[in-house]
């Protein structure tokens, strides 16, 4: 991992891909530890920016993402998560975290995307628009 | 794009993603005006960190990305960019620029993804390493 390079806080984005439909789940940051935890676990593991701790996907919730191949880019300063997701990547109940898009000018629109867990039985809070993926 | 989430440079990161395939083909970085740069013109445009400048991606190759979905994740401070690939989206002439896996042990192994074009060629540097994906 020497070649990597962190940004000034030491992080890097990895982006998380479900290895066989190709669908982007989610980003989040990694440093040099969570690559560490990551390559012993064989489950995904970050860095959280606002809460500044390493977190594993699906401690909370079970929906686990169980790591097929990490690569990273050719500035060595992004990686790519490929996984087996267990559940849902998004702490608001969806499979993938994009369900918002871009129109033309520039107003989003919610994907009709269905749910396919409640997160407030899962996360256990009122407002699970609160909370964080866990 | 008012609840859009930049970071302390104003910028967000943006995954670019084969609209077909499901390859993840980059990840750069976007402030808001290269958002309604993109959005006018129908190509993906960034903001190079380094250069401290919008570039659009294939403006010297001819490689551009005809955009086809712009999505924001649930934070609403990450891009997913869903596009036509013309020719290759990494500087260094292949398709994606993830062609570096990392292995168990923590070491970098080169994928024998085969060249789609030679960036000598393109880019017209002796040592396309040392150029950026424009």
């Amino acid at each position: 991992m020497t070649q990597f390079k962190f940004d000034v806080n030491g992080l890097m984005p990895a982006i998380v891909q479900d290895e066989k439909s190709g669908e982007v789940l989610m980003l989040a940051y990694v440093d040099r530890t969570a690559i560490r935890k990551m390559l012993k676990l064989g489950k995904t593991c970050f860095y959280s920016r606002s809460r500044q701790t390493y977190w594993i996907k699906g401690e909370t919730s079970g929906h686990i993402q169980e790591i097929k191949k990490i690569s990273t880019d050719c500035d060595y300063d992004t990686l790519l998560i490929q996984v087996k997701q267990r559940g849902g990547a998004c702490h608001l109940g969806y499979r993938s975290c994009f369900f918002h898009t871009l129109n033309r000018q520039g107003n989003l629109k919610r994907i009709t995307q269905k749910r396919i867990f409640d997160p407030k039985k899962i996360y256990k809070v009122k407002n699970a628009d609160e909370t964080k993926t866990r």
